[in-house]
């Protein structure tokens, strides 16, 4: 694991890492934002946050201003990337699949197989690698992201409740089995078969495993993705019938991008640092 | 005037403006945040964000993060751009040069001075355009800036204390008579004439006109452009030399990025709110 930047900010350090990674077999960077206390080497809870469509660590590091909040709560902070990427990883044209759109998924179907396995990555190697590293609190990791990176986060809190101990979302895509975007990307990474699909599928996950803590969503109600990708209310209507506590905010008048998510980001991670105490 | 674009953020809006300016004879953009307050119709207290080399309203308003704090201290934020622009505008291959660095001064010297006319636009047609449309409240305007931006902030406000009642500044050029960047702009806008040269240069202008309330400086002590460009010390000298109560943060480790600035960012909105209330 290399350091490839690291800069001074609120008292911490931010820093940006690469390394060679087991599960997508391409170079990984990550970014990690450590609070003054995990650089005096005490243990530190822990946010993850996936990004969505197109984006890299950069964007919530830049635009999101997560530093400023976790600084206050002593919390880690670790931004990974969407995807492996590299000339010799498949891609295709469209933003929604292939390098910067890896879903958090292990694709089971050619070309796509032999990287994408981001699931392994972001539930075993990158949490390996942050212990064995850094001052992360093993009993104390929560996650959350946005969009395609919220779907990551509660689809994989949901399926390993060991792992991440609190969960929530910006904007996130709670029903990839029936929306534009997830249906593109599914078919091409998992094939026709229902089964590999409802692995990946926030409703459809809820309902099989429920989530014994709360759930807290927050969602644009001016954000243009809303109706024919978000959907929201599926999300809703699942934890209803799951009898998980989910809040979800509708805001009004807030759109899908960075403004949105660092007006909430504070809420988000104050929510989380009470949870992971 | 036309609003280009509107963001919903920290309860309040942050909108784009490009209107046709008689200062640069050029269209000009700049960036405002309008607290909720403001959106209501109440007149709002207002920081002026001067940006710095190669920027453009844009930086500050993705990586400063300006707008949870001028949501809280329920303030307006304006972030001009830092020169005129367009293919007919002189410009020059260095980046400390023409188009993204105009110094906000108006250019005596040609090919510059019929375009480069900023210090005209911030001063005069800027604030007079601002009261004119949005809820500013005239006897409670401050300014801020970085780098060159802050040699903006300070020499402007020092030139003009019944415009700009505060003014605080991050890692600001103060003394362009004798440094790098501003020697090369000075003598391509300015001529030869230390008179012109002394009307834009912090260090002169503080010795020379004194400034009644306090002055507010932070700079990063890892910032690469510390004993080449910066330099604060001189500031310092000048200060003490005019009976000027400066408060100069020599803030260890910090670089010259937006991580340096959104850190700090928050001190000095407060500090601006307190004294412009």
């Amino acid at each position: 694991m290399e350091m490839i930047s690291s800069v001074k900010c609120f008292g911490g350090e931010q820093r940006v890492y690469r390394h060679a990674s087991t599960s997508t077999g391409t170079d990984m960077e990550f970014a990690v934002f450590l609070p003054r206390e995990a650089l005096d080497g005490f243990v530190c809870p822990t946010l993850f946050y996936l990004s969505g469509l197109t984006c890299t660590w950069e964007n919530v590091m830049t635009k999101g201003f997560p530093q400023m909040h976790a600084a206050e709560h002593g919390m880690i902070f670790v931004a990974p990337d969407t995807s492996p990427r590299g000339e010799d990883v498949a891609n295709d044209e469209g933003y929604e699949l292939g390098q910067g759109a890896g879903f958090y998924l292990n694709a089971t179907q050619q070309p796509w197989a032999q990287h994408y396995r981001m699931e392994d990555y972001i539930t075993k190697e990158l949490p390996a690698l942050l212990l064995e590293s850094l001052p992360v609190d093993e009993d104390a990791i929560g996650i959350t992201g946005h969009s395609m990176g919220g779907h990551g986060a509660l689809t994989l809190a949901i399926k390993n409740p060991n792992l991440f101990h609190s969960v929530s979302a910006f904007a996130p895509i709670v029903n990839p089995m029936d929306c534009p975007w997830g249906e593109k990307a599914f078919a091409a990474y998992l094939g026709e078969d229902e089964g590999q699909r409802a692995l990946y599928d926030a409703c459809a996950l809820i309902k099989e495993h429920g989530w014994e803590g709360d759930i807290l969503v927050d969602q644009g109600m001016a954000d243009s993705f809303l109706e024919e990708q978000l959907k929201p209310w599926a999300f809703e209507a699942a934890c209803r019938e799951a009898e998980v506590d989910l809040t979800l905010r509708l805001q009004g008048g807030y759109d899908h991008s960075y403004y949105f998510i660092s007006t909430f980001l504070a809420d988000h991670m104050a929510w989380h640092a009470a949870r992971l105490d």
